[in-house]
């Protein structure tokens, strides 16, 4: 009988290599609660609730285009400079075709396109790449790489 | 005695939880190596080669600007399109600033810049973030997200 229980569970863990299928599901949840909480965020234009998404660390990563930006504090004040200060704003922000894909127990990656809708009309757009960890307190993104429409 | 043995792997699986130093070392060299083997075939102009470190799969991603394309043979299609059609080149590829992180014991992901030098003297480069995964046949990008400087 013990041997038949180590047997079904061995099974049980051949069939789920890395991760289950529960855990998956729970973790693909967390992560989307984390990317609809920044949206959230981002539309009643509150940046350091939208930057709780991200790893605060200074080995979090942002590539843009050919730009390369390092650390959670620069990424917050450049959110600031290029929509919060004098003559810019931060529109209203979408995010469409999410899909959450586990890399590991603690790992996952997002593909998703983002669709900013500006009060003159404008409607800047483009793809993400966003690579999470789940850390003691929680999901976080540790490299988001963004591109937009040229 | 067995009890030491089984106390000592316990502690040895704590320390380094979902993958070992070692084990992370070789799969980073085996990662580095695709990435190799990639440059090396795009600079002898064999795009099937190039394409061999990419999973041959109708999911493969590739995000560049605001455009996703997906699928191993349509990414060999539109390479040889841009590349190697009339009135194109490929150019010499350079990467730089490559940074390889596992993500688990299957899987990775890598950071970097990629630089062309075209015989007109253009120079295009950009970053790209590349998500790999283990598979029997070995490490294969199932993700390219690229973006170019403007």
């Amino acid at each position: 009988m013990r041997d038949l229980v180590l047997l079904v569970g061995v099974i049980a863990m051949l069939a789920v290599p890395g991760i289950g299928q529960d855990a998956g599901d729970a973790h693909r949840i967390a992560i989307r609660k984390v990317i609809d909480d920044q949206k959230a965020a981002w539309n009643r234009q509150d940046l350091e609730a939208f930057m709780a998404g991200y790893w605060n660390s200074p080995e979090l990563t942002f590539f843009s285009g050919a730009h390369e930006a390092k650390g959670w504090q620069a990424a917050l004040d450049r959110y600031k400079k290029n929509y919060q200060s004098a003559g810019h704003e931060m529109g209203k922000l979408e995010f469409a075709n999410l899909r959450i894909e586990m890399l590991g127990p603690e790992s996952a990656f997002v593909r998703g396109e983002f669709h900013l809708t500006m009060s003159d009309g404008k409607t800047p757009h483009g793809l993400f790449t966003l690579v999470f960890r789940n850390f003691p307190d929680g999901w976080k993104i540790v490299h988001d790489h963004t591109s937009a429409a040229e």
